[in-house]
């Protein structure tokens, strides 16, 4: 008996979390089933993907994910379960889904989901639920042990799982180039593609100086130099900071303060951030 | 040892759902409580109803249901649970919050609480909470097994259990005429009270065309021609459609838009839509 | 094996809380864990202090809680775990979280988390999020008994726990005076803290009027004439009333109105609210 743990861009306003979570009890009484979220922007595919990469790797190996943003249900893209490099099940429609997984953290083995087996008795006639009459169905027999993975369904090559489009993080001569992946959305703070390791190529300690370039396609948003902080309360309230987050990559927030509304800055490919040692002003 | 599913209009931001689930876990430790939603608009008990019959069947028989929409909590409206012709048992005042379920899946018996013997112990001087104090408690001393459903009070005509005025949806000729239910909330949809059967009489085929028209009290919204697809993918991004629901009746919808923002278009009796076989327009 | 109650003010909407949870799992996964809320809004330690307040006693004993509201985390504010008069066990930031507790309940016995043993492995380079890193990891292994309260680090006076400045409520002559302490988010009713008991020397039976007045430090914002209620159905619809909340305290709302909303009121020490017994207004 394994965690089973959704993630949706259904809300929690009305029935759907609940039916998911009530098809996973009728599958197992003593299933454990949590939420991941889901408050997952509509369609967001690329935030249900981060999300995921976020969380997973902090549960027991072997607990069952199920993610569904889904704005092709009805259509031909594949429902899919995948064993992860760390020993994570995850089951969502194959939509890029599980972009960062794949690239971050490995996938083992791939496996279409066989609906004529692993879909709830009777949802036959309705197309637009596939959450509840297929993944969280599916999600519960696997996690309680009532199938095994292969048994989800037939092998597909994990080449085959859809990625979304990245831009790696890049370090040239004393500048390191990435992105915004993603908001850390209750305290406004940017979360890059920039690792700890490849930060730690510029030489800047903890209290040193950086240079932060933000632009998206059209124009620069902001150009700032601010410290390198271990953590907020390093710098002063309302003032910039550069820290690791719990992600072990770069971020940029304001203490206390929301960075991203504050420049109105988004996320994806198109938000590029540029990092570069600062010299440290020394007032004497 | 059933499982407890709350439903309220508390909202998640105080404590006030916290405490029903610490009074739950204070009558028996194993037992497995669950959310419903708690964000049903406050004192809207035709939400609340709707979100039951939404829900209640995709779980165990004997699961109990405690829902709290209690604009009148300290008058004289009554505390009552009932058990569904379905073998789930649902308690809450009797307000009108089992208008949907009493008509479509039918109430086999039902007991007012009697509050003397099923009230948390101490909790006699507040009158505001009932919630916590009797529904919770009640409910958690059913799920758990410490009382029967007997000895949940005296039992009442199934015919006095209050409900709603709802209008049928009705079929005369070729006009199918029905209300505006309830929203899909995050998505927008408009789900009405027309079940598929009652919709195949029209006659129209998946990908075939249905003249849909939506008026309240005052006037017409709309009025238009729109695809009966199978799911959101057999139209295009920003197109309308009406399908099949999750609950086995017709809604309409945007493909990855909003209906009833892009329309102001509310919920309840006063909401009326007409639908009707439309000529299917072959472009030559 | 306890439960575990989370609070913090992360929000539902990324993955933190569900990081929390994995961890938590990853301890003991038998362990039952729950939320008081995540909504706590961001840095409000006084409100983080009042939910405590308001749910922890509703509780069985030993239940184990943790509170992350940390606009320090990462400074040298203390990490600390209490028991309380009660019985149970609180872990959170020393910031002033444990305010109400404190006072109303009592603390019996403080303890400073060694974070050379309680800490989740591997986190050594994350600063930020304590959370879930020190917190839920050490409340997890409270609460499924891998470690004892001893073991939680070394014992501190009790005098040192942290407190946000509180004014008590009083009674002068025929005025008891107050703070308005805190919203019922949900339902805009001011939660003060003048408990019953106090508000009983006023002589005001229920249905007996009552004159209130709100002023904050600039201004008086309300002085009206309403009725003390035993809840909300003794009064009309928009009507305004005094009652006795779940916390057993005085509270003051608009019958399926916000109160807040309607006159602009906040919350805290700023926040007075004074009330005398009315003379009843009989109208013959």
């Amino acid at each position: 008996m394994e965690p089973l743990i959704l993630q949706s861009d259904f809300g929690y306003a009305d029935g759907a979390v609940c039916a998911m979570y009530g098809v996973a009890q009728g599958v197992c009484p003593e299933l454990r089933v949590f939420d991941l979220t889901h408050d997952i922007p509509q369609y967001d595919i690329w935030e249900a993907s981060y999300r995921l990469i976020q969380t997973v790797s902090y549960w027991p190996e072997n607990s069952v994910f199920v993610s569904v943003v889904d704005p092709g249900v009805g259509s031909t893209r594949r429902s899919i379960a995948v064993k992860t490099a760390e020993g994570h099940y995850i089951i969502t429609p194959d939509n890029g889904t599980l972009t960062h997984i794949k690239r971050m953290c490995g996938i083992e083995e791939a496996r279409v989901i066989d609906e004529s087996v692993n879909r709830l008795a009777g949802s036959g006639e309705s197309y637009t639920f596939h959450g509840r009459d297929i993944y969280a169905y599916t999600g519960a027999r696997l996690a309680s042990g009532v199938i095994t993975f292969e048994q989800v369904g037939p092998q597909v090559p994990v080449g085959s799982v859809i990625e979304l489009p990245v831009i790696e993080a890049k370090c040239e001569e004393d500048v390191i180039t990435g992105t915004i992946d993603v908001l850390d959305v209750r305290f406004g703070s940017l979360w890059t593609n920039i690792p700890r390791e490849m930060f730690a190529k510029l030489g800047v300690k903890h209290g040193g100086r950086v240079e932060v370039s933000i632009a998206n396609d059209t124009r620069t948003l902001y150009k700032n130099i601010m410290a390198y902080a271990k953590s907020f309360a390093d710098v002063n309230v309302g003032e910039p900071l550069l820290y690791v987050n719990s992600l072990d990559c770069v971020a940029v927030a304001i203490n206390q303060g929301s960075f991203s509304k504050a420049y109105n800055i988004g996320t994806g490919i198109k938000w590029r951030i540029a990092l570069r040692k600062a010299p440290r002003i020394v007032y004497e």
